[in-house]
């Protein structure tokens, strides 16, 4: 029988994408800690596994994956009748599956990570103050975003149609980062939006990642 | 029957990446001219077919579709008995087609974006000279991606396997890109780079969106 193991920690957003999946999938897993502060990420032997150097690595029996969307793609795909179903596999809802998979890395993550970035990776981990001006330009990017999915989510209950895809798990990570920021406002002043992610968010199997997530929090005070 | 419409045109990279794939896959289509020098994408009616206005946009009959990665994986799967198979189902491979999907994405199509607009649209565009110092550290970033890439096709002819898939398929548009710029120097000096883009640059359906560029810049002179 294959065995899983993800190489990474809870406070990479990336790994969280995974673990969410993981859980929702209901399979078994060994997590092989990388830590960030001592640069585990760009020394042998996590570069073999991953030569960008990025958080998390898979593996699945003899099977080696990085990045992120494509793990989850793969666990949503090799592993369909296990857990909840993740995906649409023909037509519109495949389709809008796909679109929305994209929108969320290239038009959400990117906006997301740079306010994440100012307001809480730099004042908490960085001692550096925000950058005003970036945050300013970013909730404007944010806000027109965040217009479409407000129209889009007026039609479906989920990104794709009726069901909880990859569309949606894929956004839980970087906007529970979010959440604790001023730019917040930006979802809770939008209905359908706020609607969605308190959806997605009170998912069981995304429980678990918060709850793993405060674990960590904890065993890393001194 | 369905009837495929690509709003969009040749010149732009994102829209190629469309038509590569409607070429592999034998399908006729409809191309609805979209102009960026009348800024058609940012006006109605296209914002109704892509709300982030940006080319190209797609349809299916009643089915409509944006972001290009999004559409080639809709085609793919949709039209799988058509033309080239481009894509793996399962296992392995089908986890190395997802993963350098992913690269191509994210660690591929940023740098080279850059160094085009760089070395190419500022200069024969927007009348602007090159920024070095933005060369400079877009090449170095370049330099250890290919040196990824060169390793990865030591091991196989191409990304995923032996077969074409979309994971190369994607490279194709931004590549072409860069050929005109002295950043292509990075893939002339790197063996299995240097094979593998002949190999793909050389698809009869690759051909066939490099003449309808050349014909689409000659209607273009006044």
């Amino acid at each position: 029988m294959a065995s899983i193991k993800v190489h990474g920690n809870f406070l990479s957003t990336a790994a969280r994408r995974v673990f969410a999946c993981l859980y929702e999938k209901e399979l078994d897993f060994e997590l092989v800690p990388v830590e960030f502060k001592t640069n585990d990420h760009k020394k042998e032997p996590y570069l073999s596994l991953n030569p960008f150097g990025q958080i998390p690595a898979f593996e699945d029996g003899d099977l080696k994956m990085f990045e992120s969307r494509a793990i989850t793609s793969y666990i949503a795909r090799e592993y369909g009748d296990k857990g909840t179903q993740l995906i649409y596999t023909s037509g519109k809802e495949m389709a809008e599956m796909l679109v929305w998979m994209e929108v969320e890395a290239h038009q959400y993550d990117p906006v997301v990570a740079k306010l994440v970035m100012e307001q809480q990776v730099k004042p908490l981990m960085m001692g550096l103050p925000p950058d005003a001006a970036v945050v300013e330009e970013n909730e404007a990017k944010l806000s027109k975003v965040l217009d479409v999915y407000e129209a889009r989510l007026a039609q479906s209950k989920y990104l794709a149609g009726d069901s909880f895809t990859l569309a949606d798990l894929h956004h839980l990570p970087a906007t529970a980062n979010l959440m604790n920021t001023q730019s917040w406002k930006l979802i809770e002043s939008r209905p359908n939006v706020s609607a969605w992610i308190a959806d997605i968010t009170s998912r069981p199997a995304w429980s678990k990642v918060v709850l793993a997530l405060k674990d960590y929090y904890q065993q890393q005070q001194p």
